[in-house]
This record gives structure tokens, C-alpha cells and sequence, in this order.
């Protein structure tokens, strides 16, 4: 995967994704002593970057393929994102969920047009669900991270982000399955090659840094954290490949500090973050990455928080 | 006041004024069966639409009067947007607010530069605290309201809304002490003789309808809302006339119908909405108003709300 593979998603989503906002803030800038730009992704379709990377997949199809329909395996914003996808282009799509998921999730996957199949996810595991649905029903399993296309798409907000601002000295992301943070990574080091690149993950993952430190896909417990979008236990085949070409710095914050950037953004910015969504700009303002001085894009991932989910976490913090 | 005063506003609030997002969602227009354009004023500078006319009010004074300084009275917003207007215009400010207004509001409004005197308001009416300050120190007086140049500045934005989205059938606002919509009626009026002006008030109050209804500016006793932008006890004597030739419309929402409005904007737009910010949309959503089939323009006038404050309020709502 390269920049010009992220140029065709580009144009793919040309009319169908949002170009989404770039926001600064006077206050923000100050408190960090540092210019940051904030990639609102929360304002994407379906509420994260994940439409981006599903459209351009599903795009990419073969018509026969197309045809049969799409499939994947997912509780929260991949599931969203694939089904509106697949319907803005007319094929069907069938999303394996687990029978527990958050019923307004299910609800909305469901409205977006797609059949949703529940499974248990105590008694089968997530990627047999997803086998399983592909093999009985003949349809192409579109990964939630795993993909090249998935990667290219989520790309091109980087695109977008540097077509807007210009030179960064830094780009902050977060790094789930490595999905998002292969796009952008590709595309920063292309377009900017001293450009440092960082990832944010939950302190009670470090999935990445461990399997980037080791030098091979380390398999972790599912994490205990508010960061829904970084609960992977092992980082993609492919996406791997990529972070460890491409990523120079991972840092890892706690929830509080999850918690204290989603008020921030809240306060100061009038916008909504999930708790994935605010983890790059929390990596920051709790001083774990160095930006003094220099101009840094911050990926705000997603937004799809409920309001009580968020009341309850601003419940926990000490603010 | 008429067009050419917004439109010379416009002129010196460019390049100080942010030119606010207008947003939109499918997820909105399928349930209200309209197109709805929301001129996001929460993502204005101080975070409400106050900093326009503040501005351009300090930016109008002649010189010798600006090297004085200037006062006011405000526990809220208009405080802020007035400290930071003087600020950029290098102007000296003295805001007196209540000893009992929250610490927050009084070190925001220190943190723009502005010296704060501190007045009990159960000993001393609002309005002698600021005659007091006017006359003692000898500064110019600006109302967070009744005042032309507030009113002017204010209309910025909805020259801003119709020359982006075009026409409109209809355009929602809240009403207050009728600073802002004073502004965007005469701007509309002006440009779209057609369109239908609705301006929003929270049941609690009813200040504007009982003034336009019985045809004199009535005062009522402080209202007990959680729209607190709009908790006046009467019209101002410049907006009652502009309101009066202009409004067509006023309708009342409740506070639960305001907490639901800020949910909705949190949840689907992932913006944040203080409760006189949301009370436009909480028309609409509510059904106060008809919409169906139309193009309508909604001012979210203000996001001043502490995640605190809105954790509160979502716990009082029975979503």
C-alpha cells in the first residue's frame, strides 16, 4: 500500500465520505506551547474514520462479488461503517454481533440497512462468526483493520489533514488494529519524510509496543478499558508490517487521562469524543510525547459516545 | 439599524470573528421531514455568539472613548465576549459580576484580560452596579443586548448562514433580551422578505410572547430555567421595536424538551450545546413549530455548558 493507492480512495469517497474539519483552538495551543491541528473525524459518516476505509473496500469489489454481498464481524463502529457502506453502493450486507452488544448499536447497524446475525461470544470466537458467514452464505469478509483497502481509505483524512495545513512536525493517532494508523502513517512519511509519527494506546493494552518492541504479533486478553476501539487482542498481519516500517514513537495513556482530554474537547471545543477518539490529543496533553514548538496533527478518531456513557465517565473523574 | 449596519459589522469583525461551520445531518432532516441548517455559533470565539457584537460595539467607540475603556454588567457570556473584544482592541475592561457568579466564568473572564469588580446583586440592582462603574471611572457602557452595534454584530452570522446555504424558508432563534435575533431578523427580513422568523423562549419565561402580545414591554421576575442565557426580566427598549416589526413567531419549549435537543446534538451532530444553544433545535424537535417539507436555519447560539453541568442535566433526562 502506497500514497497513490490512498489517492484512489480518495477518489472513490470524493462526494460520498466528508471532508471532514480541521480545528484549532487558541486556549489548546497555549496550554501545550505547540500549534495543534485537530483532524475531526468524529464528524465523519456514521460518527468515526472507520466509513472511509469500508467504502473504499467495498468499492474496490469485483461486480460479481459485489453482487453476493459483504460480511464482518463486529460490535461497534466497523459494523456501522461497512453497512452504511455497502448500502450507499447496493450490496448486501450481513454483520455477525454478539448477542450482548449495546442494543442502540445493533439498532443502528440495522438502520443503516444491513441483516444483522447475533452470535455468543463466550461459546465462539469473533473470527469464527466471521468464517463461518462467509462460507455459508458466499460472502466477501471485509476486516475491520486487516486490509490493505481498509488502510488506504482510512488514509485519506491524513490527505486531507496535510492538503489543509500543510508541514507537521508531528502526527499523533491512535493505534487500535492498525487499520487507521497505516493510512496515516503512509501517508505522512510520503508527503512529509521527517515527519515524527506517534501512536496512542490504552495503558492496559500496549499491544502495539510490545509487538513492535518483540518484533513479532504478540497475542494479548482482551484489554480492560473505556478505549472500546482499542480492545484487540493481536494487531493485523498486514497493518503490523506496515506500523513497523512507518511509526517512530508509541505511547500509552491511562483512562483518567482518556477521561480528562474527552472534557477538554467538551469545554474548550464544543465537540464529542469517544474515548478512542480523544486518546491521541490525551497522549499530549498529559505530556507523554514532546511537541513544544513544533506544528502537530492530532487524529480525533470518532464520537460515538452516549450521552449517559459520558456523564458516567465525567462521574469518575477528579476535575 | 438595517443591512448596511450588519454588512459594516461584518467588515470589522474579518479575519477577528471565526466564520462559523453551518452543519447538517441526514439523520435530522429524515426525522423532522426537513432540511435543517444549524449556524453553529458554539464554535464561535468565547464559545457564543456575544463576541460578534461585543466587538464590533468596542471596535465602533471613537477613539477617545475606547482609550477610557469600557464596562459592563454579565455574569455570562456576554462578560467573556466583551473582556476578549476589549483585549484585541487593546481596550481597558471592567466587568461587574455577581460575587456569587461561578468561579469558572470570573477567572475566564479575568483570563481575557478584563478586571472584574464584584458587586452583591441581592443588595445592589444589576443595572446601578453598571450605572456605578460607568460613572465612577468614567467608562463607556456596553449592554449585552440593547444596543444597535450589539444587535449588528449579532446579524453577522446570519449573512454568514444565507450566503452560504442560500435561501430559506424558514429561520429559528432564540430569544433573550433580543440582541441576536433583532440582528438575524433584520438581516433576513432584508434578504429573504419571505421568510417566516421564529424566535425561541423557554416556557418558564414567556418574556418575548407577552411583550409582542400585549404590545408593551412587560417585566417579569427572574425566570427559573436552565436556559441561562435567557433568563431576562425584560426586553430591551431598542429589540422590543426591532422584534416587534420583525418576528413573526414566537413559540416556548421546556427545559426537559432544551435537555433532550443537547443530547440529540451531542449524540448525532457530536457537538456540545448549552441549553439557550440548543432551545432553536428543541423547537423543531419538539414539534412547536412546522417545518415539514421546508429549509430552515437554526442558530445554536452557545456552548457554554461545563461537562459537569451537562453530565447533570442528562441525568434529569428520562432517555
Amino acid at each position: 500500500m502506497n500514497l497513490a493507492d490512498v489517492e484512489a480512495a480518495a477518489q472513490r469517497l470524493a462526494g460520498v465520505a466528508h471532508v471532514t474539519p480541521v480545528l484549532t483552538s487558541r486556549t489548546l495551543d497555549a496550554l501545550v506551547d505547540a500549534q495543534l491541528f485537530l483532524k475531526c473525524e468524529n464528524f465523519q459518516r456514521t460518527g468515526t474514520f472507520k466509513f472511509r476505509g469500508a467504502f473504499n473496500a467495498v468499492s474496490s469489489l469485483p461486480a460479481e462479488e459485489r453482487s453476493r454481498g459483504v460480511c464482518t464481524v463486529s460490535s461497534g463502529n466497523h459494523a456501522q461503517a461497512l453497512a452504511l457502506a455497502a448500502h450507499e453502493l447496493g450490496v448486501p450486507a450481513v454483520i455477525a454481533m454478539p448477542a450482548d452488544a449495546p442494543a442502540v448499536k445493533v439498532e443502528a447497524t440495522r438502520g443503516y440497512g444491513a441483516e444483522v446475525v447475533m452470535f455468543d461470544r463466550y461459546a465462539v470466537p469473533q473470527h469464527e462468526a466471521g468464517e463461518r458467514l462467509r462460507q455459508e452464505r458466499g460472502l466477501a469478509f471485509i476486516s475491520s483493520h486487516d486490509d490493505p483497502l481498509i488502510a488506504a481509505g482510512a488514509g485519506t483524512a491524513a490527505l486531507e489533514l496535510l492538503r489543509e495545513v500543510g508541514t507537521l512536525d508531528v502526527l499523533v493517532a491512535p493505534i487500535g488494529g492498525g487499520g487507521g494508523m497505516s493510512g496515516y502513517a503512509t501517508v505522512a512519511k510520503a508527503l512529509l519524510p521527517d515527519v515524527h509519527v506517534v501512536g496512542v494506546e490504552p495503558a492496559a493494552s500496549r499491544l502495539a509496543s510490545r509487538s513492535l518492541g518483540e518484533g513479532r504479533r504478540v497475542e494479548i486478553d482482551t484489554p480492560r478499558t473505556i478505549a472500546d476501539g482499542q480492545q484487540l487482542r493481536v494487531l493485523g498481519r498486514f497493518t503490523f508490517e506496515v506500523l513497523r516500517a512507518l511509526v517512530d514513537e508509541v505511547v500509552a495513556v491511562e483512562d483518567a487521562e482518556i477521561v480528562r482530554a474527552m472534557i477538554f474537547l467538551f469545554e474548550h471545543l464544543k465537540v464529542v469524543a469517544e474515548p478512542s477518539g480523544a486518546i491521541a490529543l490525551a497522549a499530549v496533553l498529559a505530556g507523554k510525547l514532546d511537541v513544544a514548538g513544533r506544528r502537530a496533527g492530532i487524529v480525533v478518531s470518532g464520537g460515538n459516545v452516549g450521552a449517559a456513557q459520558f456523564a458516567a465517565l465525567v462521574g469518575t473523574s477528579p476535575v
